[in-house]
């Protein structure tokens, strides 16, 4: 069964170990922003920085693990249409749209989005750590540092595929910051499976 | 006064808002990883996500600012010798030594050094983000986004100078990973000054 995330929101739900996340970007050129705790003990949460030095590279894709901050796995990438998300950003804010884009009535973005999904978690909003990116398109100037945000590589359709490791606590958005997703506001769309 | 921080250990303190932090490397080629927490709410921590995004780039030097989960700015750099600075790794830890050097009887790492210093602060484990690692040097490919851990641009005696924009507690330690510091473990010094 595929679920739908409308554009510029989000939602949370639980997986099981073992479960597959099949995550869709049916119009393409649309980011998720992917979040991830331990179901039975919240403080466990997903880990960019654990998780890019195991993996010793900053692009993440197919048979690379994604990290708890207590360097457990919680995710595998077993499958990878796309093959290009970023993982240094996190979720877009009303801040993000108010320094960043000179917003003065700005949307609460995938951050305030998540905040909403994981509240009823028990998650508050300062335990959104960095987010795994879906589908983001962040290019790195290797002599500067400097990033660029692209248009997402996605294909109408495409997909990306990752393993439960432990029993999850999963937020996911349809991003709602204009660059990241080539300035139009798509869905998203997602399944669970054994 | 220089306060010194033995190798491979750390150590945490508070800050005053308009203070002035100065992270000495006094012998060279050696990292020191910073966190930093609002010393009013200890929930509101230094962010790697929101610092890159707003700066537009992974590597921070002079006039750059260290914003919060909140996007508060914690530190601005305001004097940098050496030039070149991690913000994408969490600190090593006996996982981190276990996984990547094979040790079998590991060292508790930077990881475990911030989190006996930080504890009567009422920190946990947990809440250790990705550092700001003071003087170490990260290779990113921009294309394949390979990442290889280099020794240390920093020499004897140079510094890099933080302002603190709200009053902090910060764990700082000298760190304890081989490859970060060209295999040779060497002391910190910092100073705090108005």
């Amino acid at each position: 069964m595929r679920n739908r995330i409308s554009p510029r929101s989000g939602t949370a739900f639980e997986i099981r170990k073992g479960q597959l996340l099949t995550v869709i970007d049916p119009e393409g050129e649309q980011v998720s922003d992917l979040v991830a705790f331990n179901a039975a003990d919240r403080s466990e949460r997903i880990s960019s920085g654990r998780s890019i030095d195991y993996a010793s590279r900053l692009f993440l894709t197919t048979d690379d693990i994604l990290y708890s901050n207590r360097s457990n796995p919680m995710f595998t990438i077993v499958e990878d249409e796309v093959g290009r998300h970023d993982f240094t950003l996190t979720p877009c804010s009303s801040d993000t749209f108010r320094k960043i884009y000179g917003d003065t009535d700005p949307h609460h973005g995938c951050q305030g989005n998540l905040e909403r999904a994981l509240e009823p978690y028990g998650i508050g909003g300062d335990d959104i750590p960095v987010a795994f990116n879906v589908f983001m398109h962040v290019s790195v100037d290797g002599d500067t540092g400097e990033i660029a945000v692209l248009p997402p590589k996605s294909r109408p359709g495409e997909k990306t595929v990752f393993r439960a490791e432990m029993d999850l606590v999963v937020g996911m958005t349809a991003c709602s910051a204009g660059q990241s997703n080539n300035f139009r506001f798509k869905p998203i769309e997602f399944a669970v499976s054994d």
